[in-house]
């Protein structure tokens, strides 16, 4: 049978009703939900998520691990969170064709455009194909240190290079197609799809990109280089940052963040080569494209 | 015989020996020199501007109004000046297929990447074929009243829109296909290609833009709405700059400005709809791509 | 019998119930009106300005252009309007003690804190001296022509030296106490007291300054040089900034505003001997210093 | 007799050969030297710093750890090194009279204007009385947990509390005079006085601050309110940061750095209280206030 995913954020109380409901309506739809360990914990019990294994029936019920999720081969993932859960989820699958219904629960975000409330008319909508699909570029970021790529690394908003706590700063190579670009020492410096421009390289001065922009930006964070400003390059570039300091530093004084979640340890000498993925995030859409609506009201434009 | 257009700035003596050498080598290599009124300056006598009918021959020598330059169907137009002179004959020739040598006469541009010295150099690898064209996006606009399309502009760098001195301030609107982007009061507006990215936008804390990216960048001037950043949108998209206002200004309280040379007074409720050029810049290139060093050389990256 | 000034914004419908409201209960407590021309026109007609002459009674009333109002000496001034109408008031009685009661018409100002609804309870506290005198440090500006003090200035918020529309750049040098500080090019630069630094100063990327700073800050309009900054200066610091072009320019291609009311065409040469202001606005306020919820409320601060 | 401290940085090789010199200098100016334990390292022996114990004669010479210098009661304390030595030395000596001649070994400082080849010559004009001491204010904090002050800092250029490697965010509300200024969430957020505003506040882009101004600057780091800007408050203002977030985060995600120099974890609650410090540096200064020079060299300013 046609199988949906839902994934869900923890410590949602609104969501030990909904899951309930969420799961009828699916079946009654001839989709078989699967879900993942959050999820089952509102259908199954405590708060607390779900501990059995992975593929394990619970209750009727398929509970998967959430990495495990596109084995299932889901024609759906349905997201119940807030754009954290979503940026996670969009990593997930993002080698996947599955698309993205995500919800919010909280505060309207840039890529959670639909409200709870909304929920189940956006899924009639979905059933009777009355929806887009958003495809937002992703960023593939390979981890070389010497001549071994060690990992890569696919982000749906952005990668930072950050100076550690104990570290008073670290130095940054940045190269375009093997040419350099610049040379300078911040605290740190992001790269960001146009998705990303909107969350930390917003806080970080960098420019707002609008979705369909075949483009990345890299912003420095507190460069001491008064002149550097945020980069925009072809989504199409191959484009190195290399950990040149400090010098003499303590090792892991640097560190690698990807969407904010994932966090690696670099060191002097190590290079990120990073280049748009070969995957796209894609976001089920009903109506338009909420992207400037989205804008206006988190950043409170329109006023007079 | 096959032509080459030579363009040059005002005032600068060391031309008044250049250009009869020019000349001199043009012919030796089968090309026939038509000037601009300035080059025949240069030749002819005074410094002041030649001031016969444009197309006469003077001293055997071919000279033309600037605007009439692209007629004489030249293969190759030199021009002598800084960025300023290539930014006019960029807008002169944009519909034509002609690629322009760009020397300057003063300090490093981000555009005029050849010295005077290797002007013959230059030339030399021109004829042996040994250059690249480097294709620079350009700007359209249209100036619409009403339902009516006044006039039309081609930008190398950008199109701004301002508050006249006397007014305060201006309101403006910014739709992206037909959706509103955001409504601003500020000082003004500014459009810019990539290729502008480096010019007023740099100023007015806008991002740089690597000449490939196939994008355009809006970037408010002054706003009072501290939310607003830069916005970068695909080349592809269609942008409408609404003037909203100063409501009960005076007329022409706002102006629009084309590379900073072009101005024209707007009223309230004039759009310009502006997209991507279907014209290009084509540039002579001997030896790599300069960006990065210009960007490096004039803002003083890559010290620490 | 003690005086009262009354100062109005134009064109504002509800101060045609207001302003005999206001006279009488002037009158019942013992004091005697004084009007500007545009609060008399709430009370004798029409909505245009009343045309007699300075000084004349109508209906009983004493009605005085605005800038006749201090020798009428009241002992304080009621101005009915928004931050604008405070600021030509505050300049005009930059000069005398008497303080100014401001009462916001439209949204909260970051000068006028009463809203018009509060009016009478705020007179009652005036009245029983439950007040507390906010004074405002002015700047004061002597626009010197070679060795001539041609004009002085009082500014409650701010001097701005920038180009006209016609210009593209100007060129300025800022000296402290006799030392250079910086030449650049720009569209232009603000002096602004702490007062001021909500204002343009905000839009310009300057700092904000609590009221109670003895200084000033030096604010550049779109610099050319992306290195310079805000910077803030001792009240007490003698600075002068000089018009150094554009050279060959037009004439008049730079122009002073005082506050964004009062303009006056520069020359190259020209040079603003600015300092901080002996006089300074007093604002009556009833209840704590509303500064900060100011900032709050107009700049959306607080929110997570 | 009268003695005079050196302090030097390490790993300096031209001081192996600068520092007999200036010992048998200051002996027959009949001054008696006093050295820290880099300084004693590069009179008698090795690069290691000299590890005898404080107080102890070596070879005629006293050596003493940095911190008991003050207890030596210096006229003068020369300081062989760069900004970062200068500010440790500092804050040693901020509650004692003694003026610090400081002398970079490198590139220009901001606070170190004297080059090593004008040593000598400086300290003539020392000792003939022809110099003036430059006071620059200092920054005095207090860190409270609950009801308890654990510990007080003095900082010539600033305070830093930041977000560590592995927190995503810091809340911070910030409290002056007992009203609340803002809450917000951010990087970090750094209090600076005027000496300091060149330093790490310059990059988080606040505004210069010439030495003489009675104030402190307040600079959010990657504040997600993108309204917030630094606020300059007076020098007398009672300022109070308080750590509110991230809410369950890990103990210590939030760090508290004195000068860059010195660094503490910070718990949830915890308030840090700053005003301007009854101590100041006091510089020695040879010829003219050199801050616009440095100002102008260092960020490159003045150029067209």
């Amino acid at each position: 049978m046609t199988r949906i995913a839902i994934v869900s954020k923890p410590s949602k109380p609104e969501l030990i009703r909904l899951l309930p409901e969420l799961v009828d309506w699916l079946r009654e739809h001839q989709f078989e939900p699967v879900l993942d360990r959050e999820s089952a914990s509102y259908m199954v019990g405590p708060a607390a998520a779900y501990k059995g294994e992975s593929g394990s029936l619970v209750g009727g019920l398929e509970i998967r691990d959430r990495v495990d999720l596109p084995t299932a081969k889901p024609v759906l993932v349905i997201v119940l969170g807030g754009d954290g859960t979503l940026l996670a989820v969009g990593r997930i699958f993002a080698p996947s064709d599955t698309p993205i219904l995500s919800v919010n629960l909280g505060s309207l975000g840039f890529l959670t455009e639909v409200r709870l409330s909304s929920l189940f008319p956006t899924l009639d909508s979905w059933c009777a194909d009355c929806h887009a699909i958003d495809e937002r570029a992703m960023l593939h970021t390979d981890l070389w240190r010497g001549d071994v790529c060690i990992e890569g690394f696919e982000a749906v908003n952005d990668i930072v290079l950050s100076k550690s706590a104990i570290a008073r700063m670290a130095d940054f190579a940045v190269e375009l197609d093997g040419m350099l670009v610049a040379r300078f020492r911040a605290d740190g410096v992001i790269v960001s799809t146009p998705t990303g421009s909107t969350a930390y390289t917003l806080a970080a001065n960098g420019p707002i990109m609008v979705p369909g922009v075949d483009a990345l930006v890299i912003t420095p964070i507190c460069p001491h280089l008064l002149t550097l400003r945020p980069i925009v390059i072809p989504g199409t570039a191959g484009l190195t940052l290399r950990i040149e300091g400090p010098k003499g530093g303590q090792p892991n004084s640097t560190i690698l963040t990807v969407d904010g979640q994932q966090a690696v340890d670099l060191r002097i000498g190590d290079e990120l080569r990073c280049r748009r993925s070969e995957y796209a995030v894609k976001l089920v859409r009903i109506g338009g494209n909420g992207f400037f609506e989205a804008l206006r009201t988190k950043l409170k434009w329109g006023e007079r």
